[in-house]
């Protein structure tokens, strides 16, 4: 499978109202995301609101609603997508999306977790079509960092590089 | 290392008294498993009873017994066994699996989770021999998809499409 | 890239006052790490202790200070990198860490925890230099296993067997 440019992405995901991002950089001491073989890993995406501060802080099912929790997986998402496309930069290609894991933060008794980590799964799928096929992890911690509303990691093939 | 075939997997269930069950479907938006390289991660088993009700729900050492996580976290590896089968039909086979990651349900204060989770361990190694070695990797969640009382996740090596 | 010696990884350790330890044995039925082709997954390292109790248990926030957290995070990244040297050792050498992945046990309301999880940061970026450089997922847990402070699993690449 060829690789998908940066241009195609941004045009998906244009048609979804969406731009975008500056990958993140990291919290602490370590990389935003790692590369072995055909397959990048990223480091957990926070929902980062442009101005650099959490867009979305709280327990889903208490602080905040389910909508503001899938739309905090969303932003998280598109934020992951952002490092794999800096990644593919870095190689020779995004090929294609292979896992989602994501962590939420939650009110104790909220286990309608799958529906807000659709907010990840849904905007993957709508902007990289077959090539945004993945498997899924899903977690709740009882404490996440800066008491963000979730976490999203993207596992992804690339290219090799050119 | 050949792979192993279905058949052979079946005749080392029917030893423990057990038949291959038909893969679950993802919940949500997600695929059941997905394939990079000569590896496939599947999504969490949930451990599902035939008729598709929730076999083992609720907190393990409160609403569940240690018994009964250790059966719950069996039934999960024995549908993501299923998985693995299935990912082997669509690929050159199954030749080995990787790594267990279990995550529990427990209540406050029960710590012994490594011996809840050796329901998945120890059926996969007794099914799967040489083959079933595994790493493994634990944790407990807070809140769980529909309140199951475990998660699977198995990773396991294919062989390439023939 | 060569594999690095386990001889440079114990000079790299001195530097740092420390040891390399032995790789523990796994806690259950499963084995301490297992290979698939160029890469190696650690099983869930504990923070134990040379005369093999637990150096760090109970709650960091409460039972425990941030910086005995940091230590605990610390200790189980060193017994990881013990971990990779064996699988150094069982195949072709050890060529860099690829993510590392902490699960920490907190207190209510604890969320600075990617500074404690940076014990496990600082110690592999400071041994393993170019080679340390990692992606991350970070979590938190009600209950772990025997109240440990700390979960830390390594992933890396390792060089064919010769």
């Amino acid at each position: 499978m060829e690789p998908i440019s940066a241009e195609d992405i941004k045009a998906a995901l244009a048609k979804e109202g969406l731009q975008l991002p500056p990958p993140p950089a990291a919290v602490s001491d370590y990389e935003p995301y790692s590369i072995v073989g055909p397959m990048v890993y990223t480091s957990g995406q926070l929902p980062w609101a442009p101005d650099g501060s959490l867009a979305y802080a709280g327990r889903i099912g208490a602080d905040l609603t389910a909508e503001e929790g899938y739309a905090a997986c969303r932003l998280s998402a598109l934020l992951g997508l952002a490092q794999l496309v800096a990644a593919g930069n870095a190689t020779g290609g995004l090929i294609r999306l292979v896992r989602v894991e994501g962590v939420l933060n939650v009110a104790p008794g909220f286990t309608a977790i799958p529906d807000v980590l659709d907010g990840a799964s849904h905007l993957l799928n709508r902007v990289l079509g077959e090539r945004g096929r993945h498997s899924r992890a899903i977690a709740t911690n009882p404490e996440l960092p800066f008491n963000c509303a979730c976490l999203i990691y993207l596992w992804a093939e690339v290219a090799p590089c050119r």
